[in-house]
């Protein structure tokens, strides 16, 4: 599982490959004089089914080659020699499977999509000075206000808001409930998904000595969100404006479900960050990072290019240098970890006393 | 408060037992010769008024009895019997008042929930392959795509979204804006909160190195999600669709908001999550688990069954064994925070030098 | 940038401070010989243009002010003193440059929303018992259920759901998507941003020993939500109903986004939280706190009034006493930090062993 397609629908793998392979890897089947299997589907190696086509990305996976079910198996060559003897299913020579069954399952995904109509259903609201590109389709219950644009060939869910002046490039597929504000820029072939919010105001309040004691002044958000081509956000996640220039999202960012990019946040390209990770304001994060689940990282900060945090630590100060950073407080029982946190208050005492008792003479 | 009916529609205390009493708990009401008041709604032992029934279910409270105004009071028959005497309100003695109390709240909130009128609103969208089953509710602008399935008796509140396939079982309350991508199963009896998000994609992605440096591919998320039966999900909460196979959450689950559960979790039946904990893709939780707020799980874990973690902790390894599991950072003091945990660092240090003074000779 | 209205639509300076300056805030117009420019848009000391207006709030950036090509610019008389000669822009002095600034961007935020016509749009659904005050905007798709009762000038943009007997005060702000269940009651001024969801069930069950092993009987969460004046509420977050009495947000208090407040828990005016807080039931916070982001307050607390929580820190006993509280584990490269993670778990041994040597005699 999951078969998706039916067997007088599913394409053979030759066709299969083509169609999907679509920038240039390299994959060659492999005994092309046996029957060519149809494929409607995709499954691991535990899994797959004689409608299936599955891949060996891991050498640890190796030994599950001797149970697979499948009809075709991608794999690397050397994976590929490595077999006892001429196997039950067509193989797939590939460099890279993994890459191999991205494009795969992409196909897949495409060939439901392509089940969704062009078009403006009739009960979305569309101000008349909206654009909208040939080929694109918008749901049911979707909002497009003024001057606001949708490139050729993205496709809205249901119950989409775009705000007034606020545009999406070409190619995208925003899910249903997706918000953008005014003035929110998205490149092309985004995919945002559902209760994604682009370009709430920024968190930004001055004290308001004149009002009651510690009231606040609303600092309004006047700028924008831009965000590049290639672009993920997921399920929940927002993305606030700036608060007089943009929140920038560079090309090919990777965001997961429920993270906060507060306002004036920068991101570099094809910096991707896990589910619940909360970026504060102003922070700068650059080219090719990774950003583990539920960190946090504070505001006014600039990490550079390939900086890696692990997930569910606390990033307090810029970091200049690439690497791994970590800070997680290591879990225990219940019972130890209340014996070690109650000497963590003592810590710098116990320095002292280790110290004294370093002395000469002690 | 809340008194929730007027007096002229409050049932007495018997037919108000009787109704809401559905599982056959015990319940006897004492002193049955004296007048039965009528209830109209529910209130801790200090706000309930004479129009309420209240409830003792923490003994340490039994002192608030005193000045209790309530028209009766559910408890056991130890609290009854500690009674100074004769009570001014009627008392309903039960093994378990707690229990009764969640029985007696759920029959209010039944009778709120029973003036939502069946059939669906003519501004809903739903496909003509859709199967609506009887005396379901379907909410103004809700969209029910191509061969999705609606339970009877479910309803659905405005703005609902259930993706082409998706089905919910019978007897359901979806709230206000609940997303339902496609290929999204839920069973019966299922409570699932506004902006709640079932079925996004999965965050997977490839490194595609002949693209641009550092850029991915899309790994399309192909599996779907399964929930079980009597499951509540909240406000926000986001479950991910499985990249091949489904993402499976068991009976009786309980999740509270803003709950993140990655692509092919599982998590066994009755297991109870309070807000704002991330799980991360591939996990295994077992049965009967309760997982404390904000806390993180990271992926390709198993957790058994009747594991505890507390709120805060960031679990990273696999847990067989039932038990409580914690790890939280203490919170001091700010300055005095810092001098502790500058010594954070160098603990490995101060254990080389501890040793080194435990050395013989030193 | 950025520049909000064209040159021929922007006011004079003295008009925009007039306009703007709503609370009485001194101004001053240094040299008002000069011409006055107009002002189209507000800008940072190094980005505004010759239409725009500028700020110095910070003592740190006057050495930008050599650079500054904006068309005014706001300082202190202090900083005003301290230029080397006469600038090139209007100085208009004043003693809260940072407040006054506030002022400007809410007046030109507002020029944009009086763009939004007043009435019900016709995709909205309005129960005929719903009350829809003077001048209020209904958007595109809205609900309106029975007996609700929306605010004089209070515009709420596409997609909002106003449950059953839930009331907004005047002049109000709801974006797209927001959600009130019902018996949700919220004051004047307030604004709300997307995706919140006020009033989803508070999360509480009770143990259901006849049924299955572990399962849960929900505790029906009958109590409502009350939002004092002049209150926002970011995008994503979510406030649940209480159980029996109100779930209570004080005036003026600032919610982020990604917020999730339980039940019963009270907040005291003009306190501000930072994004992806997390607060547990039946906690009660004071007036004037601050919380950082990514924090978590355990439940059943109480928090005085000003008491600031640094980012990342978990909360988890009572603090009656002001001032700043933090406990976060410092980050470091991964290798260190692996190191001395692994001897937190030793600590309380590393003390007794330190005891042991500080023993006379050993």
């Amino acid at each position: 599982m999951p078969v998706l397609l039916a067997a007088d629908q599913a394409p053979t793998l030759p066709e299969l490959l083509q169609a999907a392979n679509t920038t240039g890897l390299d994959s060659t089947i492999v005994d092309t004089n046996e029957p060519m299997p149809r494929i409607g589907g995709l499954g691991s190696l535990l899994s797959a089914g004689p409608l299936e086509i599955s891949f060996l990305s891991n050498s640890k996976l190796q030994g599950q080659l001797a149970q697979c079910r499948a009809a075709a198996v991608v794999m690397t060559r050397q994976a590929y020699e490595a077999l006892p003897g001429p196997p039950p299913y067509r193989v797939v020579l590939c460099s890279q499977p993994y890459l191999l069954y991205a494009l795969l399952a992409q196909w897949f995904d495409r060939h439901r999509l392509a089940q969704i109509e062009p078009g403006v259903h009739p009960s979305a609201v569309v101000a008349s000075s909206a654009r909208i590109g040939e080929g694109a389709s918008i749901g049911p219950h979707c909002v497009i206000e003024d001057g606001a644009s949708i490139g050729a060939g993205t496709r809205l869910g249901p119950g989409c808001v775009i705000g007034a002046g606020s545009s999406v490039g070409r190619d995208g597929l925003l899910h249903a409930r997706v918000t953008l504000y005014h003035g929110v820029h998205v490149g092309d072939r985004a995919i945002l998904h559902s209760g994604a919010v682009l370009g709430a105001d920024g968190f930004g309040f001055a004290p308001h000595p004149g009002s009651e004691q510690g009231a606040w002044a609303k600092i309004a958000q006047l700028g924008g969100v831009q965000v590049g081509d290639d672009v993920e956000i997921g399920a929940n996640t927002t993305v606030d404006r700036g608060a007089l220039e943009n929140t920038v999202i560079g090309d090919g960012v990777k965001l997961d479900n429920q993270i906060m990019i507060a306002h004036n946040v920068r991101i570099g390209a094809h910096t991707a960050m896990a589910a619940c990770v909360g970026v504060a304001g102003s922070t700068t994060i650059g080219s090719r990072c990774t950003i583990g689940g539920a960190s946090m990282i504070s505001g006014h900060l600039v990490l550079g290019d390939d900086v890696h945090v692990s997930g569910g630590t606390a990033i307090t100060a810029s970091i200049d240098k690439p690497g791994r950073y970590t800070g997680v407080y290591p879990f225990d029982e219940h019972a130890g970890w209340q014996r070690n946190a109650a000497v963590l208050s003592q810590l710098a005492q116990l320095r002292r006393r280790l110290r004294a008792l370093e002395r000469p003479g002690s």
